[in-house]
């Protein structure tokens, strides 16, 4: 581990945090809020902070995997740490943990809240609440397609190689150009969805904040009744669509920029996400038709936007959906394993891995009946190779073993079986409301401290991929030579 | 795929069934009750329809791995359907769907039930119901033990390889004399509890009954409060122990007779398997403690008994868990993945494999670490090969996979999540009750005809581990070239 260029980055993290917090001071001061101060503080103490981590001068400057690693885990929990700070010195959430619990679904783009009411939040801290799903969105962007695939990730390598996407390495040789071009296209997108929520009657401020939710996937509301309290068709279709296509692979925006729009529909992992969304909306929609919603084209409204919203980890509603029958419900619960796609501001397992579980499912089939037959996994065309493969299988024992561990810990807090499972499903696959106690219309507020800790932690380790995290659990991780 | 030879063989199996239903046509007989007729019926006709197959005479009399595989599957069904006959033909299950799903979870040694008052059974009925867990016990132990590791399959594999036990291919180099070893210790070891429980009171036909559910980790009680109905202490620590016993790998104590008893505590699945149970029941004890029971010494009494139960997946109760803290309930729902050993009579996920997935996962991370180095997976101190590693993924997939398939088809049916969950945890591990309408005190009978059918095909699906029923749903497999 190089100690001195690990300090160094995660001072730059920090100093970036505190110029983040800007647009949320302009915001604060622009209301007349009583949250101007706070934001002052937390900027002077996190912009200090960073600014000594730079008074390092790194002998070594090279960086390792695991060094990229260790900012990687540390960063996003010291961000979050840092974040919850305008939470609690303005008095809105004077628990710190509570305020933490906040920040890192913020930043990881989960969007579960301890807020009984947010309504009653001032400007600012709504807007900086809302304003680091947009950041942590950006942050993901960077981290599946530029940092991960660099030190060798499961199925991001596979997006990096196998995609027919822009491959990182081939199409632009800097990582600074990746990046430049993701970022502009999540910009696009975000000044889009704007105008188009504006155009539908949403206030500038309404339209920004929920913008923000949607395009990092977040769904933090600023309405106790989430997207619902609107009650605007249009709202509700313009945000079904945005979300969906905030849960596809960014990647493929960039052919499709470039031209090739087949290539999206061509694309193994988004026909799957398209199908599984496809086929939710239509299950979900007659399974709520009639008892739920008066006309099929209401059910169908509400199903699709449901849907969207879980399968993209984002966690927006428009309708108690908690009240749904059993088996609604049920497909709600295991679209929050499933998550968008590899490349996107999604979280959860992902599509491409969920798509090559099955195919290594059939395989090893197809091995017994012809034992002597070779046969090899491929993605768009392209075979996989056994490493890779391996390393998935072993994410998704990974996620299940977590979750888990998690749901074990928060069954102590004696919750219903629905409220349990479903709380750390939706935490650590970065979705927001969950069923029961959680769901939509509910809040995390009654969970104990040791759960809202260690699901924070969950929301941290799903949104980085699992690796960071338990790296820095291991000795040997932490030795100061690099072999 | 050699049909000639598949046919003939389920014709053998019919006859062997026809015999074993003599056992309880003599019990029925001899406390002259209603059910004789049911059984002399059914012995005709199964006997008859397994005479027919065996005037095939095949002209190949060679099998293939795939004939084995279609004759388990194919096997395991017929059995289950023939089995079901006496249940329909005394009245005493009159639907054919119930008495499948009665037969099947007696042969698969799982326990869960239809009925809602087991009590008002004649004795033949009953001496059948617990006398199936006891054949399937042997039908287990000849699978995993002699027929899935001649034709290739992930752990069973490794139990052949790696395990220090009686390894089938060096010790007794036929197939015939392990099976011999085997039922050999499964004898024993019922006639041991057999006349234990009498020792503590238990009549001799309820005591040859309870011990059929124990030594074939089934659960099929024959009172309506299950072992609890006794309430004698001695005989909760006898089925305790027995439990626990017949979740261990049998090849371990074939170890023990041949003197070598620190092998049993040097095997590492057996060391994980006696640790889950051991801290399991200190959790759970000390979550009841004060609450349920008053003294810790009777909170541990139950706590030893449930989780024995449970991980072995038996299924057998002596209190009412379901109403215990979400977080005692909780690791009960967790040891019904875990399971027992593998080469015992339980089912489940198996102690082996989480082990290994266990030892995969710390592998990835250090691979991590330390890109160069070579790690390699060792059980008992011996290496496992990465095919065998990537099977135990993929069947953990799989199983996680089945899981949520019948989670869906069940949820139709509209009960609350803890409903469920349990009772397709409790169908596909083979353990019987799960928790809520399933519990203890509960039954499937309230589920639909479409959730019951489903149930019973994963209890085969569980008992018999996946592939054989996966592979029957590829066309090629019933190809009659062998390539």
């Amino acid at each position: 581990m190089n100690y001195a260029m690990v300090l160094k980055n995660l001072g730059i993290l920090l100093i970036c945090e505190a110029i983040a917090m800007v647009p949320s001071l302009i915001v604060a001061i622009g209301y007349r809020g009583n949250d101007v101060m706070s934001f002052v503080y937390t900027i002077a103490l996190t912009g200090i902070l960073g600014s000594l981590a730079l008074l390092i001068k790194p002998k070594n400057k090279k960086l390792y995997a695991r060094d990229g690693f260790a900012i990687t885990a540390i960063g996003w929990i010291l961000i979050s740490f840092f974040g919850a700070l305008p939470f609690a010195f303005s008095g809105s959430i004077p628990s710190l943990v509570d305020a933490f619990f906040e920040a890192s679904s913020g930043f990881t783009t989960t969007g579960s809240s301890i807020l009984r009411d947010v309504e009653i939040l001032p400007y600012g801290i709504l807007f900086w609440r809302s304003f680091t799903h947009w950041i942590g969105g950006m942050g993901v962007l960077v981290l599946t397609m530029a940092i991960l695939p660099t030190i060798g990730i499961g199925s991001v390598q596979i997006m990096k190689a196998e995609s027919p996407g822009p491959d990182p390495g081939k199409l632009v040789p800097k990582l600074r150009q990746t990046a430049k071009i993701l970022y502009g296209i999540y910009i696009v997108i975000t000044i889009m969805q704007i105008i188009l929520l504006m155009l539908a009657g949403m206030p500038l401020y309404d339209a920004a904040l929920h913008t923000f939710g949607t395009v990092g996937t977040g769904g933090f509301g600023i309405k106790n009744l989430s997207v619902g309290a609107y009650n605007n068709v249009a709202v509700d279709i313009i945000i079904t669509l945005f979300m969906f296509i905030c849960g596809a692979n960014f990647a493929l925006y960039y052919q499709v920029i470039k031209g090739n729009i087949r290539g999206l529909f061509k694309d193994e992992e988004f026909r799957l996400y398209g199908s599984i969304v496809l086929v939710s909306i239509l299950l979900i929609s007659f399974n709520i038709n009639g008892t739920f919603f008066k006309s099929f084209w209401e059910s169908l409204r509400h199903a699709a936007f449901q849907v969207s919203s879980i399968i993209t980890t984002t966690g927006y509603s428009t309708t108690d959906f908690n009240l749904w029958p059993g088996f609604s419900k049920t497909i709600l619960l295991l679209l929050m394993f499933i998550g968008g796609c590899a490349g996107s501001t999604a979280g959860a397992i992902k599509n491409v891995r969920i798509l090559l579980l099955f195919k290594i499912m059939k395989r090893d089939l197809m091995r017994i009946i012809h034992p002597r037959a070779v046969y090899t996994v491929k993605f768009n065309g392209k075979a996989v190779n056994e490493k890779t493969l391996s390393e998935i299988l072993t994410y998704f024992c990974m996620y299940m073993f977590l979750y888990v561990l998690a749901v074990l810990v928060v069954s102590l807090d004696g919750f219903d079986m629905a409220t349990t499972i479903s709380s750390v499903a939706a935490t650590l696959g970065n979705i927001g409301p969950g069923l029961g106690l959680v769901g939509p219309m509910g809040n995390y507020a009654d969970l104990s401290v040791l759960s809202k800790i260690v699901l924070s932690f969950g929301m941290i380790i799903g949104r980085i991929e699992i690796y960071p995290i338990l790296l820095l659990l291991i000795p040997t991780f932490w030795s100061k030579a690099n072999v």
